[in-house]
């Protein structure tokens, strides 16, 4: 393994919150990696395992409605529940069916959408969560540039998951000396991580979406989506459309 | 102690970056703590302790230095450094002077002023640091409304020192089961500080702001913010300026 000089180490950062996305972003060429474990990138990670073709996520209803007139499938959801009118929200069991093999889906969600489409203008963006942790984890050492985990968060406040997961992914690149620059945010993540990972739901049982998610009896969805390693898929923002190789 | 139902508890909220603050910052009826270890509110909450009348936090270089010319003790730091032109920077050691027992002080500092601006709007804002952890979990617990930990962090980003802070409120706070109500970020701020709390100065080494101001030869600095409890002042912000009782 390389052992780098400290000015060429990779800077790693954690970007808490979409709103702060401006503050962290100065940096065109690195990778965004964007993280709403519950449960729009699980969903999303998900469904390219199932085989969907791409994903082509939107910021508002109205552009998800506009290409539900034209006949696309329309996954829509805001404060967890399905938008009526659209054929399923963002649970990753709604993009199990074999009618979506091959096809292209249109997304919008509460937070992870937005975060998305905030992350455009980076050089490269990608789709993380714990159903891909080590695919991503990889992705990103063989990249060997700069990192900005960008929490979905709940509306622009600070979530548990996302950070943990994005905790998680630091702990990963660390093995390689060349992502020795940490700033705080990605060390807090970390330690974060380490103090949750052993069991991962049960550190989350209080925390807010969790809650919210339990009260909407998506204690199914909440497993699933923590479920760690179970896809090598990295899907990858190329243009509008998400896509795998 | 009163055991109130879940209806009425308190929130805890941190917000991580001043950016954040609109987003946090919807219930005038709360308390906001402004925190800035290292140095700005920890060198506020020296000047007290030392005598100081009142303190005027002032967001521009330019604001300053009109207080300046009319003949005021006027502190500047920016990046770490004091301003040339003016008296002191934002070193806690600065506010020992004699000279300044009884005096009105005007101070701007990269952050700490910044988020002490930001967060006028609230019914109540109050100064944190180390030096006075248990003066303002104590007040909080007085008070009994709703808190906001308000980290000023380095130039909107997340940093570590303001965080552990914050934890270690959430951690007094919660001994009154009243503030049962803990935002993620809270928790997550908490749980930090408890990985941290044994030794703060070797866990805080190889964060981002302590670099800097190591690199600056301010070790002696770091040393005297870390310290905790050693002043009872709760500085309180009265219009334009921060006062103690």
């Amino acid at each position: 393994m390389e052992n780098p000089d400290a000015a060429h180490l990779r800077k790693v950062e954690v970007c808490l919150s979409p709103a702060l996305f401006p503050v962290y972003y100065s940096n065109k060429n690195c990778v965004v990696v964007v993280i709403d474990v519950f449960r729009a990138t699980s969903a999303i990670v998900t469904a390219f395992d199932n085989g969907i073709k791409e994903i082509i996520p939107v910021s508002s209803i109205e552009e998800a409605k506009e290409y539900k007139e034209k006949g696309y499938f329309v996954g829509a959801e805001r404060k967890g529940e399905i938008i009526e009118g659209f054929d399923f929200g963002n649970s990753p069991f709604s993009y199990m069916q074999d009618q979506l093999k091959g096809q292209t889906v249109v997304l919008t969600t509460t937070n992870g959408t937005k975060a998305l489409n905030r992350a455009k203008a980076a050089d490269r963006v990608i789709v993380g969560s714990f159903l891909n942790l080590t695919a991503v984890i990889n992705y990103l050492r063989e990249q060997k540039k700069d990192v900005l985990l960008l929490c979905a968060g709940w509306r622009d406040r600070f979530n548990m998951e996302d950070t943990l997961f994005a905790g998680a992914v630091v702990e990963g690149l660390i093995e390689d000396p060349l992502f020795g620059n940490l700033a705080d945010s990605a060390t807090a993540s970390m330690h974060l991580y380490q103090v949750a990972k052993d069991d991962l739901n049960e550190y989350l049982k209080n925390t807010s979406h969790r809650r919210r998610l339990a009260r909407l009896n998506l204690e199914k969805d909440i497993a699933y989506c923590l479920q760690r390693d179970i896809s090598s898929n990295v899907p990858e923002l190329v243009g509008n459309a998400l896509t795998v190789k």
